[in-house]
């Protein structure tokens, strides 16, 4: 029990569900000084949010922040931030005819398993929806983080067989899909378009690289950098796997190839490439840090499938509402989000490692 | 700081370096009543210890586990069960040499970099040494496990470019890789000779199977237990990357392929395939859970490579002593401690998660 | 950092400021399955809110619980239960004239120094406002509890000079101050109308007493239960002491006096008195749980009293506002809040204690 | 369950029982390059001791120090802290005749409900040899501490009726009762000498100054300097209450009375009186932080006493073996520890309240 917080020091709680009244988060740790205004936090929901194009569901959720606690006079005061967004464009009445099936690639059974029963309208505490408050709570931790000139960009690496073939930040928010490679954007686009209209839909792989780490965050040997960011990540709904650098690639590398070959750069510790994607020993090493993640294809789709009743009958379900027929442009603020958290607890856990 | 425990209420923490007096864990939570001897460790230590084949490092460790407190009469009464092995066979000396180089690919940078200075001795607290503690905790996690019948069975899915074709529990044990196909296995025992030979390593796939694990293990939303098993492993010295069950396969899957079509099987709600990996929505839903993580080559090789001095000065590097050239055989032990640690850290707490 | 938790299975995080939007709880770890309905945590609420006597500052905050997640059908469904009051008949316009200045026995210099600037209207998150959150979630407690027949009643001990000589449960809620002795109630009352009228406080102490608690109860050797609440009640705004069973007393007393014979009642091992207040090494051994708590008197009184302001310059302050003469009354459904958060989390603790 | 670990950044883990193979601690989050040796450790463990005096027992545990790990030449690394002692001069035959009695005042009844069966040992891990580990570790937090130039001292106010007088903190390690007034001392001792005599034992109250805390410490609004004071120091063994500042004096003064006048002095805001005891809002405020606790008397007296066996037959026990009349004087280094541990915790805590 007690699994809804997140981190040591900067600490988030969620609550909500999919068609509860509103999905908030409590954030404790931030520093006092920092000045914070809701639209601080908006632009980053609004990255996360339905409808937002036509590759995303058209629910319309709107999201709009309240802060209701941790700021006096434009500054946070070092005291608990709530917030929270009230939903809007609930339909829960869709689910009422679904509730006592199964619906396969769901957490409906497992739900039902735990507790006995389940809020089955739209996932209740399932439901991407729940990822509002890590949103909002990690735009706080990206604004920290930036006042150390540490910077976090999240991308679509690829969607089912449509990779980026070139990496360019630049790109990535001139598209729906979010891709840094504009070429393989439009592949992407395409694909979605054409698994929507199968009523399917497709995985995906997003990356998240932060800049301006540091060396020396992480800690050894349980919490280390790479540790905390894999939970993170992997805590994201429908997230099924997570590397750094060049993560499952060195399964095949040799050591000669994969070890990073330590030059002086600027006068600065650094390493000619990039495969330990920032982080040895669970500590970073100032290099970009680098995270992976893969999401699998929605599990709501407009395709008969078979399944099961509550009661163990055989049945067939076909999920209509509105989904996204791939999560990884929305995952993308998501991702970040998580990183950001991460980041920021270890930079404050960080202040205490050694005497000064 | 404070980063050497995991778990919430089966909680371990470890101590000690590789080249220090001892290693250990101090295991909390472990319910009273479990009969338990220091055989019942000392069989995991066994698989993960130095030595034990030709393709492991020479080093001597012997291993023995002491345990100093938490037992009565042959059982364990509930309150903290102290363990720890002494170093042996710790030669230091051929550390002096290299204590102003950065190692590639290791963490004497970064540790510099957070701390202030290191034990160079052997790598101090980021060698695998330190693993010691973890398998013995993990040894009091499987019997409490196999209470409940749930069985834990790692194994070498891959080496190089050798990766397993078929999987035969019993095979695993009979080679020296622990690789579940006797016929890889062999060619994986060549490619790893061959690359000692070359004074090179080579990475590997390690997988995990949780054979008999109840469906509702798992707390939403940070703790869910994909997020925490993902902690958990990727917090093992050399891991890149962690997969749930099918993982980067689902990039390129359509939600049509990837959802697991749900079935009833001998009056239990089961899934026809396992691509969930047994987790949905972060909680087990009763089918085998599939853990997966790749380990990079050994950074040690004894090959020249450019690297730099504490004070920034352009050196070579050629790491001797004696390393094992592909860590994967050793790192099977190793992860099943982790996953059957979190195992019974989530059965535990999922005892509170609904009236009876 | 991260202060604003408090509980390991049953979790709550409290949020909010005297004179901020409202004051709010989280819940984490309620088991799924109660029925809870708003009006369940309302009357709690209604016991601890102002101007419900004469006794008690004018203050009108209304306090109407709103439940915005964790309910589904009337019943908990194991995920986070968020809940606030909103804040009315909040003026802060009489802060603004003091907000340069340190009121004595607040916690104004102490803040300033730990965050570098203040909320100061009303105190902030120093206020007792913020003890909202904490009634509200130790009324889920107490009806968790209520199923294990286990039953928290607090009352008020001493005010100034006049201690209550006798203990009858059913007078309590009978007078304004909730003593168990009419007698002294009214005294108690005399002596708090007084010292309002000299513009001056009353200190008193506050007991809570929980029956029903099984034996097994508290987790040595930091978590004891005794430890647990020593913590939980000290965290009260106002409180300077705390003690279990006879407490101070034992000082004075010999073994032979204070230790508690064990004799057979009813075929249970019991004890002849109770001076261990239900609680031996750290777990309840069975005996009611006696707790006692010391509350200062109020610090905002209408008598000039020196002081500097955050220049450092004498000066002189005379706190106006609305405020209890005598927190005592008010802070008894505060302490049952925090005996009941405190022995929910142990109950559920301890269901792991043992194999079964 | 899992309750053996105190603190967050400066965390320990304590281990070992009263007649297993020894008692020790892990002490993580002591920040790298802290010189450190043994003989550090030692001097505190020697006040602990048993066998100082003739007021202690003459059990002999010699109780010599390891350091295990977390050193290298000479300094803290920033990781794991392991040390322990051996237990020596275990007789536990005694233990035998009364295995199946529950000694009044003691855990016997209480661990036996909570485990199932107990280490009936000496208290097993009940005893107050359990303490050995927190000593140890405080030593280290006291050496942190006294480089920001905190300094913490404890004495023994009150044995039985005998109480200090006045308070000179150079005379209380010239008396075995370690009493800041000689005149008392002398008093206490022969009232020790007394209660051995008749086979009985005696209470006390130990006080604990903290000199030069920094204003600022202390997380509101769980983890209050004074909440997680009275939970450190109600987890040591026999304790039955704990006070701050005028503590329960509070309950008869006046606000005008009680609150701390506030004045300049040396250009420092500070008070005029200290009935705060140091700590407002739950924060420290710079002034002297004070805390008291009650120790009740020994439980085990060499007197008969009633009570029942394991199966609930009438018996009675006189616990012969060798013990303390009175803990008082070895109280002290363990509140210290305690109040040591607490302060370093918060101490690096704080290092993140505010932007800088």
């Amino acid at each position: 029990m007690a699994g809804s917080s997140l981190g040591k020091l900067f600490k988030i709680t969620t609550w909500g569900e999919s068609h509860g009244s509103g999905v908030g988060v409590v954030v404790e740790g931030c520093p006092a000084g920092l000045p914070l205004k809701e639209s601080d936090i908006q632009k980053d929901l609004d990255r996360r949010r339905t409808g937002q194009s036509k590759v995303t569901t058209t629910r319309k959720e709107g999201d709009h922040i309240r802060i209701a606690s941790g700021i006096f006079k434009g500054k946070t005061t070092g005291t608990p931030i709530s917030m929270w967004v009230d939903n809007k464009d609930a339909d829960a009445s869709k689910y009422e005819s679904i509730k006592h099936l199964y619906r396969p690639g769901h957490a409906d059974y497992s739900y039902d398993m735990k507790y006995g029963f389940r809020d089955y309208r739209g996932g209740g505490r399932a439901s991407a929806r729940e990822t509002v408050g890590r949103v909002a709570a990690g735009a706080i931790a990206k604004k920290l983080l930036a006042r150390d000139k540490i910077v976090i960009t999240g991308f679509t690496r690829q969607i089912g067989n449509h990779a980026a073939a070139t990496v360019n930040f630049k790109e990535i928010e001139k598209n729906i899909v979010r891709c840094p490679d504009p070429q393989a954007a439009k592949k992407m686009v395409t694909a979605i378009m054409q698994a929507r209209k199968n009523g399917d839909s497709l995985g995906g792989v997003v990356e998240v690289v932060a800049k301006g780490v540091p060396a020396g965050l992480g800690e050894p040997v349980f919490d280390k950098l790479d540790a905390d960011l894999a939970k993170a990540v992997m805590s994201i709904p429908a997230v099924k796997g997570v590397e750094i650098g060049a993560g499952f690639q060195t399964a095949t590398m040799t050591g000669s190839e994969s070890n990073d070959i330590i030059v002086m750069k600027n006068k600065k510790v650094t390493t000619r490439t990039n495969h330990a994607g920032g982080i040895l020993g669970g500590i970073s090493n100032g290099m970009d840090i680098v995270v992976r993640l893969v999401v699998k294809p929605t599990s709501s789709i407009n395709k008969a499938q078979e399944t099961v009743t509550q009661k163990g009958e055989k049945s067939k379900i076909r999920v209509e509402g509105r989904h996204d027929p791939c999560v990884a442009p929305r995952a993308v603020p998501i991702a970040e989000a998580m990183v950001a958290l991460i980041l920021i607890d270890h930079l404050l856990r960080n202040k205490t490692s050694r005497l000064t």
